[in-house]
């Protein structure tokens, strides 16, 4: 698994920062996840987190608040019938998308929240912590454990979102502001040649097996699913075999595209994945470190389906659907611990299989439900099902995901428009 | 299999048509597909051939000369490199989304097409059916005639765009115009009570089986899906079983839809199926015989992906898959033919059954590739594959689809917010 | 004044017509008026008549229906309780803007009426007609005179309307449709060279004097104004001036242009006016007669009121208010009349003066009403007033304004981004 | 004329401010200007320096850097060509709509620029005063003093739409934030009947007199204009009046309204002016005060021009003209001047004028220039020109108008449709 330093070089993640998967027991694991969520906006200043820059993308404040609302809601307000909340507004303020919690601040105008400040939502948090503190060594039932563990899930995907989410602000500004300012450290990767590893047809599981650990509905029930044979490539595809689709005028040539795609391409006038910029004698990208030099050996970033699925066909390839890409991973990740570390195999284990903490990948599965899903009742049933539609299937993890976040049935989802996230490119073909 | 009769009951045929499928031979049968087109729009007067009410649609002219075009550009013009063309600038006119073959005329602007006049475009359907005929009479090599295959089924799917699109258009109109104004046979169904037909888990074959027959390059290759257990519904979803979701709030109450759909509900303030009105004391909607009173017991129709989630939601169920949907359709089909006419049950396969003809029926599958899909060569492969993204597959056909042109096999795709087309629901549920 | 012949070749009106100036009652007046409506419209198809290129512009059906609705509604059934009209649907279909009548059919959607039939419109006109003229030889009350003097001057401006609108609409179309197939007057003007016209300070009288000739509500009343002195130009600014400011990068230079209308030329790509195109070694412009060479000594046409201030502050003129334009042009048609037609300066009157008939000439005055304006009561007071905001008063008349319908107190007014009309530029200064 | 205590219960300015205007020189004139700027933002937190609640608005930093940016660039660097800036990227981000100067950041995104921080921008101010202090110390060419003074005048503009924008952004949270907290001074005002004043029609004069005291160049040169006889309100419309106008349903008669003002009333849902709520009992407004109930005796503000001529129709009434009301204002301030302390009428001055520092008053004038009129050269001449097109002329001055910054011959302008500046009615009426 690579570490954060290492991915600091590739695609912009604060360095020097240790991530919390070594809790023991759920208050220490709360204090962990809630603790990391503070120090990833260590290098913002007070304004700073007032930052929206696209209705997609929420200020710092709002992620910081708003997963602090979801334990103040869902646990303590829900077990404690007589609970006064921190503030009664903040309710309303913090609150994203459940519907059945009542009415919502428009979430394009997440940014015009300068008060509460940031200060009080510091408080809000503090106070919070010291609620859920008392709560969890009061010997809560068992469901409400399954609750709180939702809760630390859902803020170590904020705190992805909350990281994308400044890179995509500070982006916008001339002044081109850096969240990490730490040295960077210039570990450059070397290329390995992609091999592609062959899968037989098969009929096999995927979804998670509901051992006890903890995985969101959507990913749920295991089942099975007939694989025709395949093969999947052994690495992601690189910054400098993009530039090699750049340079063939893969954007300007509409054989490639999906219809869709190859709209969107000539209203936006993509021409580079986002943040890509090209001077006289190289190619630079924003990163949360600032304006970097491109590292071609490192994984694509910031690219959207249309781009991969585009990429894919102009290789002659296409993306591995997800069932595909779980049951490869699932097997390639088992391998992967039987390397000895004396063995040079080990050395590579960082460029050479990528399937975790460098980018998420695109699949070529749209999200719908697994067969038997079932959205969980009352408001957190929202969370997943209602967005199974028009959104594409992203697998993997990425550089900003906290480690104790990734596994191999993890389905994360985006508009295939996207490009905001650290998304990149796996390829496949069939047999 | 239904009459047109017995269908322009339920949603809106020209009444009194004979279908072409006993063609023997392809030039039977191309007389047959061309000479179908023209018969449809015999209740069109000259200015209703340039009616364009939305983007999405087309105006009949444009149906038309633009089946023409496929003809003239991939068998003709393809075969003979000397051929003239009947008007050099129909090329331009008449393509559509081709973009390996040049520029095209704006969809958008389809409506101003008012040169060439309908006795031009009149003249380049004779002109060019006379030099086909010489063509398919010269025997042609076997590969031409696939094209010309190709171009029939093109023409057929035209054939129902033609009827949806003339019907949104004319239902713009306050003086509501009939297409057909023929005495509309009341033949009001019986509501048979809905049955689930279960099956069980297994690896089944789906997709065309390349016997020869017909088929779209989607529908290749035949291959395998693992089902897990599922029940699905004797037959479709009726007017009066969707009036229930509508008295019970079912547009009012998020918890039933799609986040995607629910904003759309609000953007669009929709409250019932498109062309459905309420009245004092009764519900009507706009068909092709104009305005008439709904048939409670008929399939609901004009629905979209939206609402046809929406409404299994709230019975509690799902949408098939499409590859669900295709295995159970195999199946019963092949019992329906085992009925013997004298039979009780053959008296309702009408009703009761409903898997062709009547209308199309939304799955919960997004439209994706098979396995191993190919898209065709040039121009062709633009037919399918590059609309493989946020589209969502409909199984069966309508009542507007030419009997030669159904097959189980068969995908039709559209955007989930769609509604224009002769669109419904068949439930699903897992076990 | 410039017959209609010479103004064909300058920018595209119907060659070899009369206008109906002649008319010596009202009956003779209407008869003239209405088949003038009717001369206009022999180039087209039937189809041509349901075009409508943008929301607004009006299918040429729709002008020759809603003209006759007007007496219809304002006269006939006005005068006569038990009046049956032609056909009750079109009170709704053929009302415009008058939101005193009742609802109406969406402008944008007025291309959508391929029913009632060109036949049937033409059968409402005739069956109008003939109730008209039974009704004007009735003797009707003085009061009922000037209400359908109004409604020729309606139908007048819809003349003018309709050739700019199916100009537009043939524009669209890649066969470049003429509606005037008459070979081509090709009577090139000579470029005379324009003089300043000095006129001092005055306190100077603008507006209609109510004599008892026809005006709209908005020439009402005359009244007194003030002017500094200034001077105005002797003739239009030509093609070939224009083509100067294009070839100085007069579209390309923010320092000439109003806020509104840079942002305009930026979002549209404004190049040139509406129409032109350049070629190889040439420049074109599409007319009435279908695609032709630019005449440079013709005065240029389809340019907004932005384009028409860029040109005069490149110039470093600035545009005449509409009093300064009045005012002389009351003094200027007034000598006009005194030249002899021996004298050589007659022969010249054409290109030289340009006051009437060629093409509408922006003023640098926004439409608000004069000093005591009142509007009419009723519907009929919703003709004018309640656009008073946000447009641009033009003054003088087109080649397309029927003769009759000529006045140098006339007030016409579009949106400062609008370009199809006839529309050109008369230079001003201070002193 | 009324303190700014009066005014904050009117409409909602920090009270306890003392305004600018016993400077005696310009550098005093400069401190006391760049030091009012900084008063007025002593109610804001850090993060509320920020917002920027729609793209017509900025956020109070952008509005305390740019002003700052006007010295530097127009003063400080043009006067010393070896000028070293505080910071070379701020001519880029503080730039405003000076095309002259070089490109800008873009206007929608200003609430983006959470860098430079806060205290830059306080640094950069003070910085530049420094350098200011030294430069008008420096006995400078007389040419500089009046761009220092156009300065300090394009500062005092923005003072007024930083309290416009800040309480626009205030409002969109449901926190309802106070900029001022000090206690509401609820000095309710009594309703004084209005009278019409009444004025013959003469040659009259307006415009700046250009005797040296400061003007912008929208005001020049002054000039003479001719006024029919017409009377206008002795003050301003009342809240209270302008509650009857809604509860006579003036909302939902298309008959008071513009044409574009009842498709924008229609768009937006306006039932009331912009800030106005209506609760069980009574009628509340958003103010800088926070929520407070609504007094029926003082102006009604935040209506646009369409809510204002609606308002007038409604009364029967019309709008003053610009000249019509600066004619007024010229001959009822100097009479105002003349009424001693000690007469009951100066008691009533109060309520019973308001030609200034109440709100800005809506003129049925489209922004245009005067007679002679000539734009500065160079970058300062896009400071009003350029705008001369579809705006409406506002007079007077409100009550967040810097007393030195207020004249009978200012002319204030907005688009018809704005309602977040303090915008008001007065009535006139032709004789």
């Amino acid at each position: 698994m690579p570490t954060m330093l290492a991915m600091a070089a590739t695609s912009s993640t604060p360095a020097g920062m240790k991530t919390p998967d070594q809790a023991d027991s759920l208050v220490t694991r709360y204090a962990d996840v809630r603790g990391w969520s503070k120090r990833l906006v260590e290098g913002l200043q007070t304004e700073d987190f007032l930052l929206q820059s696209m209705p997609d993308a929420s200020p710092a404040k709002w992620h910081l608040a708003h997963t602090t609302w979801f334990f103040e809601t869902f646990v303590l307000a829900k077990n404690d019938p007589a609970y006064q909340p921190v503030s009664k507004d903040f309710s309303f303020l913090f609150n994203s998308y459940y519907n059945a919690v009542g009415e919502r601040h428009p979430r394009a105008e997440r940014g015009l929240l300068s008060r509460p400040s940031m200060d009080e939502v510091w408080n809000y948090r503090r106070e919070t912590d010291e609620r859920m503190a008392a709560f969890l060594t009061s010997e809560p039932a068992t469901e409400w454990l399954s609750i709180v563990e939702l809760g630390l899930h859902h803020e170590q995907q904020h705190q992805e979102l909350l990281l994308t989410d400044i890179k995509h602000a500070f982006s916008r500004n001339l002044l081109k502001p850096a969240l990490v300012t730490d040295p960077l450290a210039t570990k450059n990767m070397k290329t390995v040649e992609a091999r592609w590893i062959p899968f037989d047809e098969n009929v096999v599981e995927i979804g998670h097996d509901a051992d006890g650990s903890f995985c969101f509905d959507n990913e749920l029930p295991r089942h099975r699913v007939f694989l025709e044979p395949f093969e999947i490539a052994s690495r992601l595809v690189t910054c400098g075999e993009y530039l090699e689709f750049i340079n063939d005028r893969g954007y300007e040539r509409p054989e490639f595209w999906l219809s869709e795609g190859w709209d969107a391409v000539q209203a936006n006038d993509w021409e580079m994945p986002l943040y890509w910029q090209e001077t006289e004698n190289a190619w630079h990208h924003f990163t949360l470190h600032g304006r970097q030099p491109i590292d071609l050996a490192s994984p694509v970033c910031h690219v959207n389906l249309y781009e991969a699925d585009a990429y894919a066909r102009w290789k002659g390839c296409r993306l591995p659907t997800e069932a595909e890409w779980e049951h490869a991973a699932q097997i390639e990740l088992e391998k992967e611990t039987a390397i000895p570390q004396w063995h040079p195999q080990a050395a590579l284990d960082d460029e050479d299989r990528q399937w975790m903490g460098h980018v998420w990948q695109w699949t070529g599965s749209q999200y719908t439900p697994y067969p038997g899903y079932r959205a969980a009742a009352g408001a957190l049933g929202e969370y997943n099902g209602k967005f199974m539609c028009n959104q594409h299937v992203l697998r993997g993890s990425s550089c900003a995901t906290p480690a104790s976040h990734r596994r191999p049935t993890y389905r994360n989802f985006f508009h295939a428009s996207k490009r905001w996230q650290f998304t990149g490119i796996r390829l496949a073909r069939s047999c």
